[in-house]
C-alpha cells in the first residue's frame, strides 16, 4: 500500500470521518515521539496522507521509515477489544446461518 | 453496559493497549468539547473508566449524560475503513474453509 | 498573520518541538469538530501549516473560516495557569533587577 | 509540587479550560508511550490529577516515576514560540511603563 515517490515512502489512509482520522493521527504521533522519527503528513477531514524519509541520512528512505510505515499500518488497523469479541460472535452467527 | 452508581452513569472501557485507550480518549474529548459536556474519567494503561452526570442540574443524570454515553459507545466501537474490508474478506475466507 | 492564497486563508504556526505542535493540533481538532469545520493542514516536526476555506460555499473564504482562524490564533497562544503565575513572578524579578 | 501519598507520587494540575487540560494530557500520553511508563490519572474539565508508581517494582516510587514527574512538570509549563515572543515584548512594555 505504500509507494515510493521522490525518495519518500507515501501512503494515503482513508477513514470514516474526521474523528477516526484524528484518533489515528494521535496514535501515529505517539509512535513518532517514541521512535523520534516524525512524518510529513497532511489531513483533510477523513483523509491522512503520510510521507516518510530520513532527514539525517540525506532525505532518503531508510529502515527507520520502513519500520514506521509498518507501525502506521498496524495503528490504522487495530481496533477495540469490545469490537473484537463482537466480530468473533459475528463469525459464528454468519456461518451458522449458512 | 453503563450502570447507575451514586447518581452517575458509569462504564469501564477496556482496550488492547494504552495507544488504543488514548485514541478513544481523544475521540471522547472531541465529543465532550462539541457538546460542552465533560466527563469525569480515569485512565491507567488500557483501561478507561467514565462517570457522567450533569453539574448544572445538580449532579444528577440527565439526557445530556445518556446522549454522551451513547456517543462514547459508538466511538469505542468504530474502526477504520481499511479494517472493515479486511473483516469482510475474513468472513468469506473463514466460511470457505468450513 | 493569516494570508489569502488561492481563495484560502493560510497561516504557518511554528512551535518549539513536535510535542507542542501536536498539542496545538489536538486543540485545533477539538475546535474543528465543535464547529464542524475542518482544515486542510500539514505538519512536519514543529511546523503546522493550515489552509481554511468553505467547501459548501464553493471553496471560497467565508466567515466560518475567519472565525476558525481567530480560534486557532487563540489556541496557539494560550498556556497553562501554572505558567501564568511563573510569568507574573518573572515580571517582578526582571524589573527588580533593573 | 508533587507529594508522596500511599507509595505514589501525586500532583494536581490546573488549567484554564478543558482544551488546555487535554492538550497537556496528549503531551503526557506521548511521554508515557516514549518511556513505556504510564500514569494513573483522572480528569474533569480543567483539572488533571496524576499518580505515579512503578508496577514492576511492586508499586513503589522509583526513578522512573521521578523522571516522569519532571517531564510532566516541563510539559505543563512549555508554551508556544509565538507566545514566547509576545511575553518578551510584554516584559519590555511593562518595564518601560514603570
Amino acid at each position: 500500500m505504500w509507494q515510493t515517490i521522490d525518495n519518500k515512502l507515501y501512503r494515503k489512509f482513508e477513514f470514516n470521518n474526521f474523528s477516526e482520522a484524528f484518533a489515528f493521527m494521535t496514535r501515529a504521533a505517539m509512535e513518532a515521539e517514541k521512535s523520534d522519527h516524525h512524518p510529513l503528513w497532511t489531513n483533510v477531514y477523513n483523509v491522512v496522507e503520510v510521507w516518510l524519509s530520513t532527514h539525517d541520512a540525506g532525505n532518503v528512505i531508510t529502515d527507520k521509515d520502513r519500520l514506521m510505515a509498518e507501525k502506521l499500518n498496524q495503528r490504522s488497523e487495530e481496533h477495540t477489544s469490545e469490537l473484537q469479541s463482537r466480530v468473533d460472535i459475528s463469525y459464528a452467527v454468519f456461518c451458522l446461518k449458512k
